[in-house]
Order: C-alpha cells, then sequence, then structure tokens
C-alpha cells in the first residue's frame, strides 16, 4: 500500500508491505500551500507532487491501493473530502473515504476530517488518523477504559475517546494553539527581545529544565489565575529582575504555555468527569517529553508515547476500507 | 512648565501654562528606541530629541522647569531612574525623581516607574503618571472608597488604589499583554489568514458590534474554561462554518480577548475581596470604548473614562516635587 501524509507544508509518503510495515519513506516539501510549479492546468502541481512521491512505485506496482489523509481533503486541497461530525464511532471513519482519479487513472482514497459542531466548533484534520492509529497499536490495553489522545504540535488536539466493549467513539476534542502561540509571542512580541536562541544542548542542561519546570507550575499557583494573557508578562520580569537569562526566558514561556494548556484540560476533564484512564501522545519526540512533564506537574499518571501513528492509521483506515485484502 | 512624555516609539512635549492648561502640544517620532542620528556622542540622540521637542521653548523661557515620565527613565533611557516599590503611597512618587542636565545645563526631571516584587514580578514606566493624573482628577469623588485604575493599550495596566482618610495608596498592579497579544495573532498565526481589515466604519456597524459582543461572551461561556489558548481557534472554525466574515474575526478575536482579560480580573478581584467602588479608565478613545463594553459585561459599574492623564499627572508630580511655585 502507499500512505500519504499531506499536510500544509510537507507530503510524506509511506511504501508498506503486506503487513504494513514500513518499507520506503520519501520526505517531499510539497505540503499543499507549497506545490512544485507545474503549469495552469487544474490541480496540475497535486498531480506533479503526487507523481514525485510515488509515481515510480505505481509504475512498478499499478494495482497498489493508495490513500491519503491530511490538508489534501481540506476546501483548498486535491478533493474536498467533508468532515464527519463528533461524536461518532471510530470504525465510521474508514467507511466514509472520498475517491478521485488522478490523470493517469489512479484512484487515491482520502481520509475526511472531524468536526464537533460546539458553541465553538472545532475541526481536525490529519489527526483523525493518528488516533486510529493509536487505537490500533493500544488493542492490548485496557478495552473499556476511556482514553485522552494528546497530539501536540502547531495546534495541540486532545482527543477523547470511550471505549465500551463494542465499539471506540471519538467523544469530544480541543484544540490549543500553544506551538504558533509560542512562536508569535517569541518571534513578534517583546517577550522575544530579551531571549538568545538555545544551544542544542539546552533544553536537557538541569538549568533549562528548572526554567521550564518553573514556567509549568505557574498555571497552579495565585497569579496563575490570571490566565496566559497576564502570566505571559513575567517572561519579561523575570528577565529585568535576572531571575531569568535570555535561554531561560524560552525554557520559561515554553513551561507557561504548556503548564496552562495542561492546567485548562485537567479541570475540564474534572468538570466532566471524564478523567481518563490513560493518555497516549502522538508527535515529535522532544515535544512529546515536554508534554509527559506537564502531564504529570498536573496530576495525570499512565501516560505512554504512541510510535508511528501516522503510518499504522492509514493502513488501519485502508483494512477497515476494504481497500487491503484480509 | 515643560512635561514630556518620552516612551519607546514617541516624544510627547506639552507646554503648560502657570495653572497646568496645556498651551501647546508637540508630537515627535523620537521614542527611546528610534531617536534622531545625531553622532556619537554620548546620549547625542536625546540630546538631539529633547532640542527639537523644547529647545526653542527654553530659549525663551530658561527658568522653566522639566518634567519627564516614561521610558526615558529606563535601563535603555537617557538616565535611569530607579523602580519604586509597590505597595507605596502615591504621594512618594513625586519625592523621587531623578535628575539629569543636558548639555546646556538645563536640569531634567525624570519620573519613577513602579514595581512589584511578587512572585511574577510586575513593572510599569509612564502609567504611574497617568495614575497620579487619574487621582488628580478624581479629587472630587469618594475619597476613602477603592479605586480600579485601568490603562488599555499594548500592555493594559490594572492598578488597584486603596484610598484612606489620609492617604492614597497603590496596593497593587496587574499587567495583560493582550493589544500586543492581538496584534501578533492576527498579524503572525493563522487566525489571520481569514481576516479582511475592516473600512473605517466597521468597528460601529452593527454587525461589527455583534461580532465584538459574541466574543466578549466566551470567557463567562463553560466552552470559555478551556482558557485563551484554546478558545482564540474559534476565531478560526466561526469563519470556516460561515458564522464569521472576515472583518467579523477582527471583531470577534478582539472581544474574545478582552473578555478574558477582563473576566480573569474580576474573578481575581473577587478572590481578593477587593472589588472597587469605581473604575477609572485611561487610554485611546475607541480601545476604552471597547473596554467600557467589556466591564459592563462582566459587572462593572460607576466607569469613567479619564481625559489627559498623564499632562496632569506631570503637573501635579511637578508641585509634590516642589519644582512649581504654589
Amino acid at each position: 500500500m502507499i500512505a500519504l501524509d499531506w499536510g500544509t507544508s510537507s507530503l510524506r509518503a509511506y511504501r508498506l508491505g503486506t503487513d504494513g510495515e514500513r518499507l520506503e519513506l520519501r520526505v517531499l516539501p510539497w505540503g499543499i500551500m507549497q506545490l512544485p510549479d507545474a503549469g495552469n492546468e487544474e490541480n496540475a502541481g497535486f498531480e506533479a507532487a503526487f507523481e514525485q512521491a510515488c509515481g515510480d512505485w505505481l509504475k512498478a506496482a499499478p494495482a497498489t491501493p493508495v490513500i491519503a489523509a491530511g490538508m489534501v481533503g481540506s476546501r483548498q486541497g486535491w478533493r474536498e473530502a467533508p468532515y464527519l461530525e463528533v461524536p461518532l464511532a471510530v470504525a465510521q471513519i474508514g467507511g466514509s473515504l472520498t475517491s478521485l482519479r488522478n490523470r493517469h487513472g489512479q484512484l487515491i482514497h482520502i481520509v475526511p476530517g472531524l468536526i464537533e459542531n460546539s458553541q465553538l466548533p472545532n475541526v481536525m484534520r490529519g489527526e483523525e488518523t493518528q488516533v486510529v492509529g493509536v487505537l490500533s497499536l493500544n488493542a492490548q490495553h485496557d478495552k473499556v477504559a476511556d482514553i485522552l489522545i494528546g497530539l501536540p504540535g502547531t495546534h495541540s488536539k486532545w482527543v477523547q475517546i470511550h471505549q465500551t466493549e463494542t465499539q471506540k467513539e471519538v467523544r469530544h476534542f480541543d484544540t490549543f494553539m500553544t506551538g504558533e502561540v509560542y512562536a508569535a509571542l517569541c518571534g513578534h512580541t517583546i517577550l522575544g527581545r530579551g531571549m538568545t536562541a538555545g544551544d542544542g544542548n539546552n533544553n536537557t542542561s538541569s538549568s533549562a529544565q528548572q526554567d521550564f519546570e518553573r514556567g509549568l507550575q505557574v498555571a497552579q499557583t495565585p497569579a496563575g489565575q490570571a490566565g496566559v494573557l497576564s502570566t505571559i508578562f513575567s517572561t519579561r520580569t523575570l528577565g529585568l529582575t535576572g531571575v531569568l537569562d535570555g535561554s531561560g526566558q524560552r525554557e520559561y514561556l515554553s513551561g507557561l504555555l504548556i503548564g496552562h494548556e495542561i492546567a485548562a484540560l485537567r479541570s475540564m476533564l474534572h468538570a466532566q468527569q471524564r478523567l481518563p484512564a490513560q493518555v497516549m501522545l502522538v508527535g515529535e519526540a522532544g515535544l512529546c517529553a515536554r508534554y509527559v512533564q506537564a502531564l504529570r506537574c498536573y496530576g495525570f499518571d499512565r501516560i505512554e508515547v504512541a510510535q508511528q501513528a501516522t503510518e499504522r492509521g492509514l493502513w488501519q483506515l485502508a483494512l477497515s476500507a476494504g481497500l487491503l485484502p484480509t
């Protein structure tokens, strides 16, 4: 099978073997917002990127099924794969793929995103596939407990999975723009002015750890009740008063934002009486380590970091869509 | 008297008459971070900016006292005027001016900023002068009630004034980076992508009012408990779902951030049992109008907008420093 993880800024193409094992991975810069220049024909950029990603694989084995997830299915993508509405059974996702044929007649199946039409609507595209992957990896664990799946990144998603004897359900999810807000604050506000770039070792040095930890704690102190619009200013004042140096300010702000995220998440789960039996994280290893520390700080336990969730998810979805021989 | 309001990005020079009335105002772009290019001599930029701002006034009347407030007294300023520590009696500020002589021997008095060395330290420079100005204007009001002075802007300050029969005290203050965060989110995150610039009338049109009001409410809904890192994402999803148009998203985000600020402020004041008898606002008129609406939404009443607080404050400080004939 060919599995494409096609987002805004990159395209990752996996060639998977008969048991879903990874045979090959290609990472291309052709995110849907930066496609190769391939002329004015409709979808020419998508066609060219697809060709580069897996044209030779398909030439060698034309019957290989192809599945794709991510922003490629958005309104700005190659073909819109309409959102499915939460709550929904996880098994529904694989039954709701949208298909298109490229100019060579090759069928490509696109995974839908999820939407939750609450007072403040929420959407995801790509993360639903990682959720499916995590749950397939998690098969050996408790089958009836509630699970919280965290996908930290530019926009963190926190997905509540309710499991019964007969099905797994996506019950609710939240988005936190923590990663993007952190970058905007460091790059485009006064908070960045006192910062110096950390060297590669900084985030494992003990003082960096302490500064990150100091930030993490803020949300659970009385001063933290002022909320993140107020507490972030302490990044600067702790610099002015000599408590934090330039790279410490960077670590502190990272901890402070993640701490506010996890504190808010915890208090919502508590209010909803939905504290999970287990937390599963998916994401870049260094970032997951920060979130593990934050989750522990705010009283979560049984935390695991899942690997290869995207390719496992695409494999699982293709299986349940009947694209693969069972 | 000559009164200078000398900040990071501009220099405002007031010529005041014998009763403190404004005779003339000059606004120059010579903030302390963008001084005129005047050679390499120490403080040459400050000297040149000062000369342009009021050199002719001093030539005509060399004995005129000069007082300045704002970032000109910071470590990056012309002469550092060390912070005074909060809590403190308001009357102390005028007794703690720092002086320097310029190259023509003219004496210039600089107002100190305030610092609060709590767990998350807080600082201000310039706003202490506006606080003094507001309180001098407020002389005809209750003399024993607690007052909250709000200074919305790039960084909003909220200053708690405790009044007794004998003195007025700055008891505590908070900073919210609401204005700067709003600009960073609009200019440097995905939230800005769906936005269109409002035309001049938009923020008074009824739909803009509704969108702003919708944002204001968020912090006091159950979904608002997720905190601002999460709720801001609804700016985008309410655009995706067709609820908000491009300029509506801008209004909504403004309301959402200000609402989170005022909700947090209200709950802190409530927890401290320090809800004020009166709120006084100082700032740009359009922004103050937004904050008046937000304060009403969160249950504050007796709100007044103060005028000319900076020049009144500088006058009052010069009086109490003995720079003026009484």
